[in-house]
């Protein structure tokens, strides 16, 4: 085994697990590494966060994806760092050494600066993350349904969505979906129709990578689910209960944080000059310039098309990258042994990206799809949105699980994981009970560090 | 509303749950308050634990499950206390005033004085608490994959379940079932069928409150599945790593406590004097002495049969109790009127127990029963086992939903749920890393306490 290549995978999100898959076939040794024991559909992590989905739905252990592949041993672990001469990867209590390292160690969101303002406005990156939101919004409900109960001012329920791209535009649409359906009947003091959901954009148009077109009808379309659109807006300030945009001051129930994405902190210990988001600049090959035997794929790469314009942060270009280098991997070996010794990057065929095309979802039969210079809106391409997620998503007993799940709430309105676990402490909730504030306050930080690469 | 008579229902278990129904097709104002917004049906949180089953497959909202009934309402919060005198319920923020109260509050696990032992030796409880069992569980696994493959020592796994009841069997034995089976062919520097499972017995056999013959078979298909049974085995010490019986020291990788239950504790603060489980004495109508308008029901009533025999802590029990209060309660209101004023509880019928037998699970297609005269071990009361849970499992949805996963699991070993979230430290394991010890230890002391009544 030893004597077979080794190949070094860090992270099994869809470049990583694309990957490994790819050499799963190929007769060499590979070794996965990830912080989690399994791998998260992130399109999906927003059904997690609005109680659509349960977590065991839209993750599977990787071990469990990576079974049928012999040749590849999964190990769950923190890389703390890198030694390039060496070619060793550092794990807290040992080291594993490389022929040719993969890191697709991805993205977690980025508050510019302001990370003091996570503890009250989380972001959606992790299953952990995911738990937190819907935590959060679950309990704004049930804590404002108890103070009317019990003859107290009725706290307004205020949702703000900081952030309009996919993410936020999907979390905000299925904050207003759920609150107009699913909870609608559920509560006897408060109407949770009343709900006010708020999208913030600091640019001009919500999906601002989308075509503009499309944006209109996505502002449309939120507008039709009851979400309030507020663009060319900047948020200057969050504290418990509150979103300051400039000199206004708007009260939030809880606030949602979709606005920034920053590569992994892993970039940075490569020695390579990141981008300002964080990204590791690669060659056409994906490789680390100086180091052919070293490739960084997925959300931490900054790789660029024929035009030299950045790939974006999407599933599609990190699961082709993950097949691009494994390929070449594969082919590399068979030619020249194990050693990529000699072999310069510049001799290599580059990357090619193949855009199929970008489906954003808004909420229930709603959602905007561009297929080069085809544009579609509302229910077909939510359909579409709906196929290819399903179809995508890791696992067969998951796909059918959550094609269920959806036909189910689509038919009922129901969520069926609207569970409220962990503690009771919302942010700037001033009814929540002065006694467990500050524990509970703690445990939520931790939590959501928790969810959160260090 | 408020001049019907008023009903308070505190805990949404398996007794308040059938009180608060019975009493929804009645013409009486209920509330039903309870910490967690949701239900959870306790006897597949083991599934839970061992990633059979994700939470929001065995909990349901409790406003949904009521959705339907129109006269009761559902509140989320503690319960800080009673007045009698003033018949108010408090909780954080708001008092709530009764004519009748029904306290069905349920059971936690007890460590008989040695709480210290918690943090090491979690119980079975709550979603929090088996989510915290599955975390060590899993862990438990993937850490010593990395420790051998890393070539260093590998560790010896051991579980250690404590407690021969009814859930230490179906724990030790689901261990051992998805060692065996499940895990068994996704490792590759390790061996997970030769995890050792032992479970330890105070008594002199598992399931002490089963007829003999029953307990002896159960002990028979426990072997058969891979685990040690130690009974008349007193646990004296608990320690990262380590459990003591008498003078032996055991080593333990994880370690789960299903050795004591104790009533909540909102059974002291009734003024009462509970028996040393907790539990609240009450009269043959299951009311409060001296208080014919407060009802204790379920695990927190010490009830006893027509001999004088102490009902024991099942969800039958707790159904029917629920039912009679509740039937009582609305022949009474009909009778004479809100206020139960000069109905001594004397004047009303005694509670009785039909019982229709009992079940207890083993792991795969292994279970014993008892019904009457006849009992049943093996497939066939597992069988019955299976039928009788997902029949009365909460929820359509869910019933459909366990099933699915249920079959699939059956004929593929797979197990839906394994993700390990939250800390990444296992209480007494070297080779996890220092920097993260000290602060993941607090966050998993932390989560076990939020998972628990304080």
């Amino acid at each position: 085994m030893t004597s077979k290549a080794r190949v070094v995978i860090v992270g099994a999100g869809f470049g990583g697990l694309n990957a490994a898959r790819t050499l799963g076939k190929a007769g060499l040794r590979i070794t996965v590494i990830d912080r989690k024991n399994f791998h998260t559909f992130q399109p999906l992590l927003y059904q997690v966060a609005t109680a659509g989905l349960s977590p065991g739905e839209i993750a599977a252990p990787i071990r469990s994806i990576l079974r049928s592949h012999k040749n590849v041993e999964v190990l769950m672990g923190e890389v703390t760092g890198f030694d390039l001469e060496r070619r060793i990867v550092q794990i807290p209590d040992a080291e594993i050494p490389y022929d040719y390292l993969i890191i697709a160690a991805g993205a977690t969101h980025s508050y510019f600066g302001h990370e003091d303002w996570e503890p009250f406005a989380p972001g959606l990156k992790t299953i952990e993350d995911a738990l937190e939101i819907r935590r959060r919004v679950l309990l704004a409900f049930e804590l404002a349904e108890r103070q009317a109960a019990a003859g107290q001012s009725e706290l307004p329920l205020n949702f703000v969505v900081v952030g309009g791209g996919p993410t936020g535009v999907e979390l905000a649409g299925t904050l207003a979906e759920i609150s107009r359906h699913a909870l609608a009947h559920e509560f006897r003091s408060i109407d949770p129709r009343r709900t006010h959901i708020l999208l913030i954009e600091g640019g001009a148009r919500v999906l601002p990578t989308y075509p503009e077109d499309l944006s209109r009808s996505a502002e449309e379309q939120l507008r039709g689910l009851g979400v309030e659109c507020r663009t060319s807006a900047i948020v200057t300030q969050i504290e418990p209960g509150a979103v300051d945009i400039g000199e206004t001051r708007l009260p939030a129930t809880v606030v949602l944080w979709a606005a920034g994405v920053a590569a992994s902190p892993l970039g940075k210990k490569l020695g390579a000059a990141c981008d300002r988001a964080g990204r590791v600049p690669v060659q056409a090959d994906l490789s680390l310039p100086g180091h052919p035997e070293v490739f960084v794929i997925g959300d931490l790469a900054a790789a660029k098309d024929e035009q030299g314009k950045m790939l974006p942060g999407v599933a599609p270009v990190a699961i082709q990258e993950g097949k691009f280098v494994a390929k070449l991997i594969r082919e590399e070996v068979r030619r020249s042994g194990s050693k990529p010794v000699g072999h310069g990057s510049s001799q290599r065929m580059a990357f090619h990206y193949w855009d199929k095309g970008s489906l954003a979802t808004i909420g229930r039969a709603a959602a905007v799809a561009q297929f080069g210079k085809i544009h579609i809106s509302g229910f077909v391409a939510w359909l579409s949105w709906l196929f290819v997620h399903i179809l995508f998503l890791i696992g067969f007993r998951n796909r059918l699980l959550v094609f269920i799940q959806w036909a189910w709430s689509y038919v009922t309105y129901e969520r069926g994981a609207r569970l409220i676990t962990g503690s009771t402490y919302l942010p700037g909730w001033t009814a929540s009970s002065p006694g467990s504030t500050v524990t509970s306050e703690q445990h939520v930080v931790q939590e959501i560090h928790s969810g959160t690469p260090k």
